[in-house]
């Protein structure tokens, strides 16, 4: 590939996700923070009028709206709708200012701790993810590639991109370990690409990348009228990333029964808890581990 | 003073406490749970709407708006103002159907574990208080009687009241170890009433009470704009009811200065970094030990 001119750091996607938002005013205010040489850093506050209202939207989720036909009548009256169409048309490619690579910062309620979410594996991605991997040994790298979503996410307008996802942490709230670990990563990102641009490849350049992919998810018994009848069972609360093997606990309904978890495959659960995704539908995403092969 | 004739047990007040919400559902479907001889049994959702749209509130904070005079023409056009007075004219002295012990159900972000809220000093309150606090003793109790808070709350229309506080819970999620502390804490209260309407004091009856006592409060740093300038620090983050002694780190600003607590005493803070209380300017609530002599 050729070199990255252009990096758009994006928080705010989500208005109430608000580490993403103070970084971005942090970069903002200093933007000698996300200055290299090698290309030119842009920063942007994805929803701002959402970030305004404290709210994850105002219609509707801004990261579902890339994929929205301009002659769709919903275009006329939704924000989100009009502020993707903006974005695309500020960034996108063929425009008048695309950038190559976005990094979106969220936040989640769930325990991620830190972890990089890719969208897709080409190896420009593939080889940031594992150096980073390599030099930051708690870094959870999660890929969405294979997970059929639409190509609807803000990051869909470049061609490489990541999510940076960090928790728990309330929406609404911010965190002091979390907002530092994100800015870290931000850092980190730049500097590969600062180097990739003048040198190629780092001396720390791994060949495999050990991630968790994508297998499918699970969404919250519930009733005909799609009321929940359970909860994260509290074996399962806030343990991202461990092994949840056929037949373990993995839903405590209100009446107090423990509801087993019934795949026949070993699996790795991520977004347990999140508070956005009990709307989607969505009680835990389900991954299985993965190494890739980078060469 | 006489026999509890009617006990209101409300969750919902605020829209995205989930836990609440789900008990009162629960309670609803099975109301032998909640029955008793010796008294009646009322159960509420707060606000419904604020429920159904997931959030803390429509137009106002519910649980602020019984204070408003049926003439002030926001009364006319603010859905929670209109809520508070079909509460107010079910359930309130006087009424209809009055009831003479609100429990009111709350979750927080913030770490306090299960936690009691006294809005009065009151001997029956009192006396019920130290009941719990000797069978469970995880429990806090908080009172915020001398807070000069105006009785603008929904439980300030009964004589005997009090608020359950569970966290941290992310607003918007369940957390079941949570759900069931909160289940256990309404019934050791109803348990409670009924052996007082019948027998009086119970056999284990301590003389003294200790709770953490409002004192004050301290908001984040913010800009001539109320712009944000520092989080919680990491060390005080999720320490709710720790010693907080005056030099010790409580904010970090985003450009990672530490700022240290200024106060002349030794205080314990609670509410330590709640979503909700962004908007009201408190990042957190200052108490300090007391013991209460109930005799």
């Amino acid at each position: 590939m050729s070199k990255i001119n252009r990096v758009l750091i994006v928080g705010g996607t989500h208005g109430n996700e608000l580490i993403g938002v103070y970084i971005i005013q942090k970069f903002e205010r200093y933007p000698e923070l996300v200055h290299r040489s090698s290309f030119e850093t842009v920063t942007l506050l994805g929803n701002p009028r959402a970030v305004a209202a404290n709210t994850r939207y105002i219609d509707r989720d801004l990261n579902r709206c890339f994929a929205f036909s301009a002659d769709d009548p919903r275009a006329q009256t939704e924000y989100e709708l009009q502020r993707a169409n903006e974005i695309q048309q500020e960034f996108g490619q063929g425009e008048h200012r695309p950038v190559d690579l976005i990094i979106d910062l969220h936040g989640t309620t769930s325990n991620v701790g830190a972890m990089l979410i890719l969208d897709n594996l080409e190896s420009f991605t593939l080889q940031l993810a594992s150096h980073l991997s390599a030099t930051q040994p708690n870094l959870k790298i999660y890929s969405s590639a294979n997970s059929g979503r639409n190509q609807d996410s803000l990051r869909s307008i470049t061609p490489y991109r990541m999510g940076i996802e960090v928790g728990p942490v309330a929406h609404g709230t911010l965190h002091a370990d979390l907002f530092q670990s994100t800015e870290q990563l931000v850092q980190n990102i730049l500097n590969y690409v600062d180097h990739y641009n003048n040198q190629g490849l780092p001396p720390i350049q791994p060949s495999t990348l050990s991630a968790y992919q994508y297998v499918g998810s699970i969404d919250y018994p519930r009733d005909e009228q799609n009321n929940l009848l359970a909860m994260i069972h509290p074996r399962l609360q806030f343990n991202d990333f461990a092994a949840l093997i056929p037949g373990d606990s993995i839903f405590l309904s209100f009446d107090g029964q423990t509801i087993f978890y019934q795949g026949d495959a070993v699996v790795y659960p991520v977004f347990i808890n999140e508070a956005a995704y009990y709307e989607k539908g969505v009680a835990m995403v389900l991954t299985q581990q993965k190494v890739y092969d980078l060469e």
